[in-house]
């Protein structure tokens, strides 16, 4: 990994720490104004802050903290003023049932550097799909996938 | 969009030709030996060009093409030897049973510059789904998601 490389993974795990805290304020500060996010449920994409703070809003009443965000075969590749990302995530949280909902997902995080500072200007988390019926594949571990109705 | 973005821009519209004619040779080319990819279903990642070209062989005696691939609300950010593009795509093809299958995903493709030549080295793909029932939410237009039992 490249001094750059090295500098995008560190604020790669600063942001990781601010979402497994849900510090919402502390989450936004990594984001440009400009984000485009896929997040891997309910809406198709968020595009600026105002849209990305809104969804956090409608999900953190049903989290019970701290969530689980444990990154797995991260590769970085960072050249300039520009950086991709691309990782598995362990991701989930206690829900208000008290159950724990989560599995491995995969991520994708676009930077950009502003005044010094790498931004993430896109973002993508996702889970596949079984084509046979629809229901998404959580994955158990790094390696595997499952039905959702499997676990 | 700077003339580096417009080469990428022209590199995303050519594969999506070969996609569009389920052309796997032609497809292939435009990936570079280390790619990383995760497609919208079935396999949580592709490490490599065996990997990736193992999975289009799986998927291609279900489809009848040629295969809609219509690139909506694209986004490309480029600067020396890198760049990402993330996109909305209509995507979809007539399956074994005669009926057409698909939707609107999210996409996120990125490039790095190889021998003067624009090559894929990550690309995501992707629906959302419903937190509370599992199923995917196939987008039936750009700007709405519907879960994937409603169409």
């Amino acid at each position: 990994m490249t001094p750059t490389e090295s500098e995008v993974r560190a604020r790669l795990d600063a942001l990781a720490d601010a979402i497994r805290n849900l510090e919402l304020e502390a989450i936004l500060a990594f984001y440009s104004p400009d984000i485009r996010a896929f997040d891997c449920h309910t809406l198709m994409q968020m595009q600026g802050l105002v849209e990305y703070r809104a969804h956090w809003e409608s999900c953190l009443p049903h989290m019970r903290g701290p969530m689980t965000f444990d990154i797995l075969q991260l590769d970085v590749e960072a050249g300039g003023d520009m950086a991709f990302c691309h990782y598995l995530v362990n991701c989930g949280c206690t829900g208000t049932d008290g159950e724990y909902h989560g599995g491995v997902l995969r991520a994708t995080a676009c930077f950009r550097k502003v005044d010094g500072e790498w931004v993430v200007v896109h973002d993508h988390i996702s889970a596949p799909f079984d084509p046979e019926t629809g229901m998404t594949m959580f994955g158990a571990d790094a390696e595997a996938t499952e039905p959702a109705g499997a676990a």
